[in-house]
């Protein structure tokens, strides 16, 4: 194709779009020698906690009880050196000068936080048990633990949170939001990584669940495709923007029941053993036990 | 970064993770030798599927009258070898030792569980063909058949299905299940593989969309996204567990239209050509011919 | 494994696989030299269109004042090339002989279009600048500009929407369908190449949404995962078939904002700042300022 | 690393190295729209060649009698598009304005000359063929025709020129030396592409073998590595600068053994079943039937 | 372009490309289900093995003390698989049915090949290290150890002449000889792998050294770049083809030295701590001791 | 294939490679957080100096006058980070603690080194266009300088030779050796980075040429394919290991024509103007002027 007729348009295209004022605000102003976060390189990390937490299901290796050592030994290096990396990408993405003086700061405290979220793995898993569990008891569909760890996008989708959820708490920025985003795109369950969750959780099918940042989830919960745990309305500050870190989320006891396509908005509490039927919307308090339902449809 | 400084903890956690009792529940104890269920060969066999059955449009081949033998038979070659091991795969996972004596056993019912699968190939084309017209004659917005091949989340969603029902009903386990959960991550929509389609079946936009395993849909059903045919309570079995194997889920006839977010539950009947309105919660039967509506909102 | 046993299965489906009369409907009959759309250069464009509109957070670049004109003016000759390239696999897969007399001139037309693309680039960064700011001002959840434009699913969406949109206002055929299409994959936001959507637009959370081809939005809306702006019923032509391009989706006026789960359907206005309520079916016109809210549920 | 301390330089050389003045004779000026000649491409010519030349040796493919329709067939295609692309290239590359008026004009030549090509293809397997049975029946250590084919470098070396002489003869520029080159790097076996070789011709071990370009090599003969068929001296034009095209290396009749090392040089002539010892420097006419050896090494 | 022109010819071309007898001699039959040699696999071996020989030199692994295991054990288990496939490859490649009555038992026969080469590894290791020590005294530009084993081309070429001497006498077909020519084509060392050859081996420069089959090689032996110790001449059988297997190549003792481009030809030994010129032609017994050098060049 | 088998041999002999003092002498002990040094990145660090020396030939770039320096621009940062990264590998791997204190200090230095070959880039493609020039006029089968860069290995050895050079010379270990060994495998000619080589420089053919580290090669000098400039003998220290960094090879003067596999062996002297016939053995000075032969052979 002669491309060249419109070369002129293509030069100048590209000089307005370097300039300064258009770009300022959309641009990432990259420090050379920082390292930039990276889904690519947080997508092997993921792949990486996922074959150190379900041996032989992710990872492609042939693993076995002889040679189990070597693959996670492996993996568990290699997840140490990324991490590493990536959490420094996120301390410099923020770049809170008020806390770290130098570059060599936030490396020496990147490599602290990857040891700590690594030593975290086993109590990881411990939890990530009881949701496969969780799944596998409540899915006639399901017929084994296998198929549930291999298949259920619920369990990804909730892997992912509780890393995330890990890493939150030991102060890494971005990086969570970043893996909560990659599940939310793989399986469709957008979790915030702030949600705090009880074991033995499970969501059937998934696609479309939203539970928000400051949302309190019991033990033994279930719910299904489509529900929100959202919040209702932002308190606004004086610039009529909403105030950020207020609770604003349901607060879900243990053994709650929540059908596909319900709304549970705002900072309510849902009593322990309540069951919520599909496609309501919910803003007020529900008591411990209770069944709220939709009202009939007409034909 | 100086990494070395918490390289006690990396080899405690190691341990820690390799340890039997820790890892026995989530642990895919592999046999060596035995082909392994894989994501990224199943991929491939569905590109493999697809640019049988839509020449031309997927696998990125040249295709014309001339030279189409030439690309059917290097793919079909392909898929041949690809669906045998992982057909392998899925038998050695179950490892119904009841049922197969050797390895060697397994091996030769793949093989011929692929040649079947393959045989099958002509008349899944035939009853895709039948989704393309219903995908493009239900739509304004669609311009072309190519266009709906191309571009349609449903004819992948409902081509996936159709493939993985096929290997479900030849035996093959765990596989089928895989398919469906690609399809699912990638369109949103979560069709059990277990679940019988009608001709001219199409869903539009069908993200959040669900079909339960024991669901069975007639021909020229047309359902809108977020329309779940899902359970309405499962029986609980001695130990409270739901009761694996029953019919569960909803019978759609022939000519149904289901729109958006409509939630059919339980082993009910929607009688042939009625109308579900959508965002309603349906848990009785409907006669043939009704339309069923949300109740009026209030302002 | 033993293959050959069937392979008689093998030749004889691929020659019924081949038949003319099984495939005419669903073959891409490609004419040899030109370029067919493809969905893997389609995803290299949009990853070249990100990282010249979002500098330095896509494309892993390592953009700073200094060097950005390199990385910009790499990115958009590559971008020109392969756009050029897609835009002329969109106008043979049309193949408007009426329009084209020769490749040569679908060639001259597709360059020139790429040209004029390019070209706009300018004024998209400046309205999607308007929907990151809307996504951060929004969200209390949300910590900084660069967390909406790395993570927020929203953001690509619209992103490639106004992709999409301004390739569709140029005249291509079939490629803005796909780049929707990929967009609704990845974040599960279904909007069609042919809104029309104002400035200041965000969508939290955003799966399931879908967003008719006739729809109009105003300026500063907000909605929430799961809404539907769809058509409500086609006009049939004498066939039987729906009536193709008659406006049947809503108009949404400034500043409103519509919750989860609701579906606003047909052609119907949304008066300005009006609010709508989660999870309900909206078919009729709604005035100015109006609340509409879901009818009580019952316990 | 603290990369932007050294910023300055690293801008200044960028301007310095993209002077006109300085880059005008190492510079490719690229004519936007024109294929450029790429080893990548051509190393992917040249597998598809073996894989039609030598089936199931090269291309990984899993031939037999059944399918080799197929895979020939889907080889081929691919070959066409990909050589009319590089040959393209080439043409464009000389960019002879005297015989090309247009680049239209050069793509439908490039077109052709690529079929022709292909047209040649089992003209070229039956002589090399011959190479085959050359290098089987004249090596001790030779296994199988199955073992020359795999593991000897002459095989590709000889493979690699007959495919670029080919090219050469239908008035390709620059392809056929750069095919010469890739095989040099792979076997240290230099052949320039315009070298006439005759049938049942073998080089043994290969390493440092030269053969020019106006060498004119008869049947069935046998080199050793290291040998040189080369140029002793260049008529020098008025500039002092070699007079390019003339006759300048030697003739090898039939039945000519040539051991390692030695070193042929000039338009002289090797006489019919001669034999040349290694290590030598032979400048002048050999008789046929002769042996020519080193003098006696002195202890 | 505009490639359908000659079409024709393509098909025709493929057509006889296909026929039985174009095609016999040159073709690999391949029985379905059986493994083929594969050069890519084979490099991956070696890799793999290099990576185990020499840790933390090859395979880009992050080595120490503590977790040297844990990469030792993935890359032993990987290797095992791939080179238990690629001895069965070239089990199938004899297909010797006179020793093998099923693919089962060949299978069998890799898988016990496989581990008894790895059993051998620690020896391999051990003869190599002498390699190493006598390439970094022979060199006065060699500055450590592992400047050597990372940069020196003779420690490539030997260590795949030691794994494929090894793989040779546990009875592999064709493999070891792809494993030469690989170092062959890396390095333009062509060893056979029957040579025999003794420890602290080294090859300085080496390209087109040339080792034959029946050559043996006593200990501390040094040769330098274009040596060949080749065979002189063939006893022909009947059919006046070289009999196959005889020994033909020389007998070096220890401490010789043989300097570059010397020739060294047929079944002739040279003495202890002899040393051979350079550029010279020796086809008779040399006495331990002697000095060997080119006659006297005249000006 | 059934491995498990012998996995007892599997696990003993990955306890037995991992024992420290097996392997103590073989294995590279790993600093971590520490670059290490890789082929694979040297090679995009030469695909790059190879891009910006001669743009347009290398690096597949569609360059004109227009947008040179974009892609110069992003060559030139992506050399930057990357070559630092291997310069600190390289000083890494000599560790020299008397030298530097810390990693940090070796990372300033490796950074300061970079932008300082950097700042040398202009330089090196100066003399490297004499170097194309000089092998466009000795050569009569040259058509064009373009033919030159794309094809002539000569210029891709000196290419990496004058790299290596110049990043000895800023002091870098290890590193410049490599890269010398790239250009080696690829092109058989063999020059370390230590030698010093003139303008207008060519090597013709080039397999198998060897020029030591301490060679002088003046301007305007020409060699062919197997020609040495070697060293003849080494002064032993008491230990019989020969002394380190002693001037050991030839000094070749301006005009000197050296022609095939001739070697020229210590620290001889080969006056201005000489030619050196081919197969020869040279070890003492040559004068000015003269013209060097093989003794006659005999037939």
């Amino acid at each position: 194709m002669n491309l060249h007729k419109y070369s002129e348009i293509i030069t100048s295209t590209v000089t307005e779009l370097s300039e300064y004022e258009s770009v300022k605000l959309l641009c990432l102003q990259h420090h050379e020698g920082e390292p930039y976060p990276s889904e690519t390189i947080l997508q092997e990390i993921i792949k990486l906690c996922r074959s150190l937490l379900f041996p032989g299901y992710f990872g492609h290796s042939n693993v076995n009880r002889r040679n189990i050592t070597y693959y996670l030994g492996v993996n568990t290096e290699k997840l140490y050196e990324l991490l590493s990396e990536q959490i420094l990408a996120g301390l410099c993405f923020i770049c809170d000068r008020t806390k770290y003086v130098s570059l060599e700061g936030m490396r020496e405290e990147a490599v602290k936080i990857a040891a700590e979220f690594i030593k975290s793995l086993p109590e990881l898993r411990k939890i990530l048990t009881t949701d496969v569990i969780a799944a596998y008891n409540g899915d006639p569909a399901a017929e084994s633990y296998g198929e549930v760890i291999f298949c259920y996008p619920a369990i990804r989708a909730i892997s992912n949170h509780r890393i995330a959820h890990q890493l939150l708490k030991l102060g890494v920025p971005l990086i969570p939001r970043m893996i909560s985003e990659m599940a939310h795109s793989e399986t469709g369950i957008d979790i915030h990584p702030a949600a705090t969750i009880g074991s033995y959780f499970t969501i059937d099918h998934g696609t479309g669940v939203v539970i928000g940042a400051t949302a309190i989830i019991g033990n033994n919960v279930k719910i299904y495709q489509g529900v929100t745990l959202g919040a209702k309305s932002f308190p606004l500050d004086e610039n009529g923007n909403p105030i950020k870190g207020i609770p604003r989320h349901p607060i879900i006891k243990d053994n709650v029941i929540i059908y596909s396509n319900a709304s549970i908005l705002g900072r309510i509490t849902i009593g322990e053993g309540a069951t919520i039927g599909g496609n309501i919307w919910v803003t007020e308090d529900v008591p411990a036990g209770a069944r709220v339902m939709q009202s009939k449809a007409r034909q």
